[in-house]
C-alpha cells in the first residue's frame, strides 16, 4: 500500500488522495482515515492492498461509500487455494451489487491521461499515446510497457486485471474498442471466460482497430502455468488459430514479436502489398535476406531490366547485385550512392515497402580513428538517406539495425549506445526499426496480414 | 593486396612474407618481387588480389614455382559475366595440374594456429579453438567469426571459399571431419556442387562431429540472390529437409540461430533428454515460458508432489508457482532462496536441463541507489548460484539474460554493459547464455535433436 501510494505521488497524480489506514494518522504528509466510510466527500476509485482475507469487507465498504470502481492488487485468491476461490466468489457477488472490480492479483491500471500508474510504474511516461495493453499478468504489463515506452511508443491505457473476478478481457476489449484515445489494442491473455462473446467482439472491433494478441497457456505445460498464475483455463491452440483466421485479430508468439508488431502498426500506414525490396550491404546477407523474406510470406519481385541496368551503373561492378535484394557491395556505402539507389528502387521498383538492412548507420565517437572526424559526418549523412527518401516518396521504409558489437568492453557498449541513438532517430522520423531482418519481415507480415484479413472478414460479413 | 598484407602483419603472421608487385621495391618494410618466380626458396601459400583478368596467369606462375595452394580474393568471375565464367574455367584447369585454389571471390582463410587471417580480420583472436566455419560468403565469415569470438568461442579454421572453382564444400567438410583441432563444424552454404558426395560426407562425419548448416538460397528469391553472389545454384528446400532428416547434420535458419547453436554445442555435454525445468521470476513469464518450451519440442514434466511441497515452503505463498515452471515470485529473489530452489529442482526434478529465465543477474553501478552498495553484493551472490549448482550437480544449466533496459541514455547503455559482463561470466563458467527463452529452447532442441538423429542414423546404418 505504501509503495503504491508513493509511486502514485511520484508519478504525479493530480487529484485528491485519501490513504486509509487505522494505525497511522499521516502517510507521506497526507491525512489518513481509519475506514473508507470516514472519508469526507465523494471518491471515484480505490486501490486495495490489504491481505486477501480482509479484501471482501473493504470492497463492501467501498460499495457503501458509493465508489464506482476499485482495483485489488492483493494476491492469494483462486490462483492458490480453495479458500482463496471462495473469497474471490464473494468479490464477484459484491461487484454484482454495483461496483466494478479490477483484479484481484494484479498491478492495476496505468492511465497517463488520468494520472494513474501501476505498482512499479512511477517512472512510466506521463504523456498519453494511442496504444492500449490489457493483460492478466502484472509483470507482463510492466515489462511490455517499459520496453515499448523505451521505443517511443506511448499508451492510452494499460490494464493488468489479474484473476478478473469482475472486469474481464471482454469488458476491456469492448471498452477499448470504443475508447477514442485508443488506436491499437494489444493483449496478453491467459484465459478467456466467455469465448463466444470474445470472438464476436474481436470480429467487430478488429474491423476498426488492430487487436494484437499474445495468448499464453496454449500448450499443456503452459495451461498448467496459467492456472497457477491467474487460475485461468488456457484453451486449445487449434481454437485460437481459428480465431485468428476468422477475425482480423493478430496472433503473436512472444514479447519480441509483440513489440515488433506494435512498432509496425504504430509507424506504418495501412497497406496490403507484400512486394518488398531489400537494400543492403553484403552478399551473404543478401541471399539470406531473400530467403528470410520469402519464407515469411513476403515477395521480392525481380526488378525490371531497365531498373537493374540503372542500378548497375550506380553500384560497384563486383561483389554487388542489382536484382532484388540490391547488394550495394559494402556495409558503408557512400551516402550519395545509397541515395541514388533508394530513389531508383522507390521510383521504378514496383514494390510496396523497402527494407534497408546491413548498412552502417551509426558509429560511436571512440571508434572513429584519429583524424577521422569527417567519418562521423559521412555516417550521419548516410543515416539521413532513408528519412529523406521516406519524405520524398511516402512509401513505407523499414530499417534493420542489428547489434553487431557484442563485447562487454567500453567501446562495444558505446557502439550499442550509438546504435540505439540511430534507432531513436528513425523511430522519431516514423520509421520502424528491427533488430534482425527476420523480425522486420514478421512484423510486416503481421501488419499486412491484418489488413488482408480485415477485408476478407468484412466482405464475408456483407455476403451474409 | 596492400590492405590484406597489412592485416596479416598486424595479426602477427610469424613466417616469411613475400610481397609480389612490379611497381614497388618495398612494401611495409618488406622487399617486394616483380614476379612470383623471382622469390628465392620455397613458398607454401599465395594470396592473390590482382584484377580478375590477370589472375589465371598468376596462378600458372604459382604452379610453376611449386606453390601448393593459393587463395584468390579477387571477385568478378562467374558471378558477374560470361567472360568471368571463362576466366574461372581456366583456374579450374590450372588447379587440376597440381595446385589447390580457394576462391575466387572470397575473403580467404582465418587459421589462428597458422597465423593466417581473412581480409578484415586483423583484430580476430590469436588463440585457436575447436570451432570450424566454412562459407562461400566472405562477409558472412567475417560477421559470424566476429560475433562468435565476442561470445568467447574460438576457432580452429574459418574458410571463406567464394565461387569454389577448385576447393569446395565437400573437400572442406571432409578435411574438417579429419582435422583433430576441429570439434564442431559450421557452414553457410549457398550451393553444393556434388550433392551425393556431400550427403554421404554429412552422414559419416556427423556421426563424430556436429555439422551445423545454414543453407541460403532455399527460396526462389534466395536462389536468385545466391546466383548473383557466388554463381551457385540454390537447391530445393525439400531436398535439404530430407538431408537434415537422414543425416545427423543440424539445419539452422538464420545467423542468430547459428550462433545460439554454436553456444549450445560449445558448452553443453552430449545429451538426449528433452525434459527441462524452467526457474524464473515472474508469473506472465512463467506461463509463456511453458508454452515456448513445449512448442519448440521440449517437455516440462510436472514436478513430483513431494518436490512441489518442498518448493512451496521455500518460495512466497502468493504470486508464485512450484509446478514447473517454478516461479519464485520475484525477478530479484534472495540468493539463498534461489539456491535452495535450484538445488531441490536439480536433485528431485527428474529433468535433464534447467533453464534459468527472468532473474536479475546484473546491475550497473549507477543504477544502484545511494546507500545501496550492498545491493551489488546481493546481485553478485545471486549470479553465482547457477554456477555453483552446475559445479555441484553436473547437470546442464542454461541462462536467459534478456536485454531489458532498451533506452539510448547512459544509464541504460551501462545496464547493457553490466548484462554483457554477466553473460561473459556465465560463458566463462561453461554456461551458455541466450537473449530470449525461445532462442534458448531452440538451441537446446538443435543440440538434443542432433544426438537423437545421430543414434537413429547409426542404428539404421548398422541394420544394413
Amino acid at each position: 500500500g505504501g509503495r503504491f501510494l508513493r509511486g502514485l505521488v511520484s508519478f504525479g497524480y493530480a487529484g485528491k488522495l485519501y490513504p486509509v489506514n487505522p494505525q497511522e494518522s499521516q502517510i507521506l504528509g497526507l491525512k489518513t482515515y481509519s475506514r473508507v466510510g470516514d472519508i469526507p466527500g465523494p471518491v471515484d476509485f480505490a486501490t486495495i492492498t490489504v491481505p486477501a482475507r480482509a479484501v471482501p469487507e473493504i470492497v463492501e465498504e467501498c460499495l457503501t461509500k458509493g465508489i464506482k470502481a476499485v482495483q485489488i492488487l492483493t494476491a492469494g485468491f483462486k490462483e492458490i487455494s480453495e479458500e482463496g476461490r471462495k473469497l474471490e466468489e464473494q468479490l464477484t457477488r459484491t461487484a454484482a451489487k454495483g461496483i466494478r472490480i479490477i483484479g484481484p492479483n494484479c498491478f492495476g491500471v496505468y492511465c497517463p491521461g488520468g494520472g494513474l500508474t501501476i505498482l512499479p510504474g512511477e517512472d512510466f511516461p506521463r504523456e498519453s499515446g494511442t496504444l492500449a495493453l490489457l493483460c492478466q499478468s502484472g509483470g507482463f504489463a510492466n515489462r511490455v510497457t517499459r520496453r515499448a515506452s523505451s521505443l517511443g511508443v506511448r499508451f492510452s491505457k494499460v490494464i493488468s486485471y489479474g484473476n478478473a473476478c469482475d472486469v474481464n478481457e471482454c469488458d476491456l476489449v469492448e471498452y477499448l474498442g470504443e475508447d477514442p484515445e485508443t488506436r491499437i489494442i494489444t493483449a496478453y491473455l491467459e484465459g478467456v471466460k466467455d469465448g463466444r462473446r470474445f470472438f464476436k467482439l474481436l470480429q467487430r472491433i478488429s474491423q476498426t482497430k488492430p487487436v494484437i494478441i499474445y495468448k499464453g497457456g496454449l500448450t499443456r505445460s503452459g495451461a498448467r502455468a496459467v492456472h497457477s498464475h491467474t487460475g485461468s483455463l488456457g484453451g486449445e491452440a487449434a481454437v485460437w488459430e481459428a480465431v485468428f483466421k476468422q477475425t482480423a485479430a493478430i496472433g503473436v508468439n512472444n514479447i519480441d514479436e509483440l513489440l515488433d508488431a506494435i512498432l509496425a502498426f504504430h509507424h506504418l500506414p495501412s497497406h496490403r502489398g507484400r512486394r518488398v525490396a531489400v537494400v543492403g550491404g553484403g552478399g551473404g546477407v543478401s541471399a539470406a535476406a531473400a530467403d528470410t523474406c520469402e519464407k515469411m510470406g513476403l515477395s521480392l519481385p525481380l526488378f525490371p531490366a531497365e531498373l537493374q541496368k540503372k542500378l548497375l551503373a550506380m553500384i560497384p561492378p563486383v561483389g554487388s547485385s542489382a536484382r532484388n535484394p540490391v547488394d550495394v557491395g559494402n556495409p558503408s556505402p557512400p551516402p550519395p550512392m545509397l541515395r541514388r539507389v533508394l530513389e531508383a528502387v522507390l521510383t521504378e521498383g514496383d514494390i510496396d515497402t523497402v527494407i534497408v538492412d546491413a548498412v552502417q548507420m551509426s558509429v560511436s565517437i571512440s571508434s572513429m580513428k584519429n583524424g577521422d572526424e569527417q567519418y562521423g559526418d559521412v555516417v550521419r549523412e548516410r543515416a539521413r538517406v532513408p528519412v529523406d527518401a521516406k519524405k520524398k516518396f511516402g512509401k513505407p521504409i523499414v530499417m534493420v539495425l542489428p547489434v553487431e558489437a557484442m563485447e562487454a568492453d567500453a567501446a562495444a557498449v558505446e557502439s550499442e549506445g550509438a546504435r540505439r541513438h540511430a534507432r531513436d532517430y528513425y523511430l522519431g522520423e516514423g520509421i520502424p526499426v528491427f533488430l534482425t531482418l527476420e523480425r522486420a519481415a514478421r512484423a510486416l507480415v503481421n501488419l499486412i496480414g491484418y489488413y488482408e484479413r480485415r477485408d476478407a472478414v468484412a466482405s464475408s460479413g456483407s455476403n451474409k
